[in-house]
């Protein structure tokens, strides 16, 4: 063991998109970066997350669009080549193996240390590696946590003995089970559930609310609703699970629900939310509460550590928990570290270079359910409570030309929340199949703050579903 | 016959989509309105055009994705049902039928005149009924007309003989040809090309010149050449059609080529461009060439017109020749009308809601192609001869994570041509499967003149097509 640290400017611990993205933001500055990982290099949205569960869905969702067509719909009545996607995910996450990432980081002339880091006093990081042995970094600059989340389990009795699903198992499964029992009703939990039912399993989704994705205008999770009965899913609202049991190892599973109500499964998979993955990181050792999220500001400072060394980009700080949210704060907070290290001058204006006004202004996101959902920005319901003044438009997709030669029966709504007083738009919300690449559009007019007046000259094209935008506007001016 | 003109604020001639946004936007201006139509109210576009080509396409499309999918490719090897493709676009034309149209302009209280339309002298149309009577009009403020065009034949000895295709027979053709000829290299060219394929016909491409989609980035012709090509397209460059013959009113049909080749088929479409639909408009009646386009300015108003009471809106203007950007058209020349007829100013500055700025700057495009096609603003070449500062940025599509889930040896690409000195976009292309509804991200960006560095806060949401967003944005920082 060598106790002399070895010392760089930036020291990055985790090394999923955010933690590489960060790293490699901070060399481009000209820093000197190392990044230390203890799983696979590349992280939760390579590996069990993003990828993977986008390869499970993407044969999912095309063939849901093709059998809204006459013509071609005959042809894929019968059920997915389950082997075939489950081969084709594991394409898309390398077979779990980081090589290629590592390569990169190499590229980029980024240091890897592999080994659980853990913070030890003011810029200081130990780094315990395989071989039980200790690396010390010390950093000159910033040490940036980017540790990212783990999958939350309810604090029920026994659950650890009952080999319970989490998204990792849920992206990562060898096989379809032949009952899957889904525990939530967020983005994972409608995700999965839209998956396993494709690929050949019974899937029950078990929601402890009365709704799911209660993070996005109502009606977009009434929708999903509605297409995951039609897939076949088993949906039911007010189930609090109150225990779980299982035959040994892998036997069947039995999910007792408040009320009294039984469910029976092969697996089971927990969706019910996420933690800060801070509870072994050295938190204790500069002042701050293991296990906790990490506040910080907007160039992504964590608030209250002397110093200002330390930054937490990411799902860890809880402002957005999206990959690509996480790599847009990864972005900033590089060129923020550069530039301070540099001593040059840190512009903390909205929409500056150096901070994530996007953040609180434009977060989007896509669920890639059948209806897809795509928000951007505020819902109505949040720019109430921000007091903004507002009027919320709203248009049924299926009225789109566009949208009815997508599919027969094609189902859907769009929403935009316009502030009265900016005369720009602080929300938009596309729920329907094929939305995804359209929510774009929403971002840049959100972000950009388009006064709606120039939107009119956004011309969509026609016929694709775009041309909502039109319908939107006219439906504003009323 | 009444000689006694009925009188109108507001005669339109056609009532294609673009006289029925104009028309409804002079009525919600207040003013009163009629308008003449001796087809089917609802024009080209609905029973000739975008929607019959368009459900002959989607089914073409979604099976070349679902086929680019394992897990779902299997089921989809077979061809498309053509029945069924052609009955599904039978209903979207209505079949033919236009008392929807018919119905929507009563309920925004538009008055309909069946029948030809001709300018009668300044402000006055006479329309020739199918009784053969005659309706005289006259108007009090403005006359448009948005006759829109028609097919282009080439003038070659015989043509008339052969029963040529143009893109209405190929848009309503009741069965798939056996062998289809298609003469052209444009848009009508290759989507018509493109669903005849997939719809069973064998069709051969003759193209005069070089490329493809000669108006845009140069890539995407050759892109779309390939798809063509591996859909089993037989695609010919630099083949002038010199002769063609038939044999009887629908036997074999023989085109003759320069140079000697011959092409045998059981129909030819010719689909080498558009020409002006005001043959028999009564032009000379107010000193314009009958059979011209008809120059307008930003309002729409003609130019060279006594008295400002002429509009012309659509196709038949030569700005752009695109339903969706006649339709913008329309409405900015409904409300100047409007504005107009009450006294009140017309703000003629750019980007005003009273001209359309949009046809120079922002007029955007998707080619319903395998891969697709979607372009809006200046291409590289567009913007260079307008003597433009620029940086033209393109990025693989390949490279894109949401674009590889989208479908197996993915291929696309990206460009972006960013105005130096005025720190914002001029132009955007995207070719590649499923990229149609990411365009209007770039049309806002182009018409909303959004920043570059703005452009970084809008984040595109991962893993989707959209990414590529970022992609550019960072090798545009280079």
């Amino acid at each position: 063991m060598n106790d002399a640290p070895r010392t760089y400017d930036v020291i990055v611990i985790g090394a999923g998109p955010v933690g590489e993205n960060l790293a490699e933001r901070a060399r481009a500055a000209g820093l000197s970066a190392v990044i230390v990982e203890s799983e696979l290099v590349g992280g939760e949205c390579s590996y069990w997350a993003c990828m993977p569960s986008k390869a499970l869905l993407r044969p999912a969702l095309a063939r849901a669009d093709a059998k809204r067509l006459p013509g071609l719909s005959r042809a894929v009545q019968g059920p997915l080549d389950t082997a075939a996607v489950l081969a084709r995910r594991d394409d898309f996450t390398s077979h779990w193996k980081d090589d290629g990432q590592q390569a990169w980081l190499t590229s980029v002339d980024v240091d890897l240390v592999r080994g659980h880091g853990r913070l030890d006093g003011p810029r200081q990081v130990a780094v315990a590696t395989a071989d039980g042995g200790t690396v010390r970094l010390a950093a000159r600059h910033a040490v940036a946590v980017c540790t990212g989340t783990t999958a939350a389990l309810p604090p029920m009795p026994g659950i650890a003995d009952i080999n319970p699903w989490t998204s990792r198992d849920a992206t990562s499964a060898k096989k379809a089970p032949r009952r899957l029992a889904v525990v939530g009703g967020g983005v994972v939990a409608v995700e999965m559930a839209t998956a396993w039912q494709a690929l050949g399993s019974q899937v029950t989704l078990l929601v402890r609310g009365d709704s799911l994705l209660p993070k996005v205008e109502p009606f977009a999770g009434e929708m999903v609703a509605d297409g995951l009965r039609e897939a076949g899913v088993d949906v039911r609202f007010g189930t609090n699970v109150a225990f779980v049991e299982r035959d040994g190892a892998h036997g069947e599973v039995r999910l007792g629900v408040e009320g009294g109500a039984r469910v029976s499964a092969d697996e089971v998979l927990f969706a019910i939310g996420r933690a800060p993955h801070t509870g072994d990181i050295g938190l204790e050792t500069v002042g701050l509460k293991p296990g906790s999220w990490l506040p910080v500001d907007d160039t992504c400072q964590v608030t209250g550590v002397d110093g200002g060394w330390l930054y937490a980009a990411g799902d860890v700080n809880h402002r957005a928990l999206l990959t690509h949210q996480g790599k847009y704060q990864a972005r900033i907070a590089g060129a923020v570290i550069g530039a301070r290290a540099k001593g040059e001058p840190v512009d903390e204006t909205p929409w500056s270079p150096y901070v994530a006004t996007a953040d609180h202004a434009a977060v989007p996101q896509v669920v890639f359910t059948d209806p897809e959902v795509a928000a951007v920005g505020l819902s109505a319901a949040e720019a109430e409570q921000a007091g903004r003044r507002t009027t919320v438009v709203d248009y049924d997709l299926a009225q789109v030309a566009g949208a009815s030669l997508y599919g027969d029966g094609y189902r859907g709504r769009a929403r935009m929340v316009v502030d009265l007083d900016r005369g720009h738009l602080l929300g938009v919300t596309f729920v329907g199949p094929g939305v995804g690449e359209l929510l774009h559009s929403a971002t840049v007019a959100v972000a950009g703050e388009v006064p709606v007046d120039r939107l009119w000259h956004a011309v969509p094209a026609y016929p694709t579903i775009s041309e909502v935008w039109l319908r939107l506007l006219e439906a504003y001016r009323g």
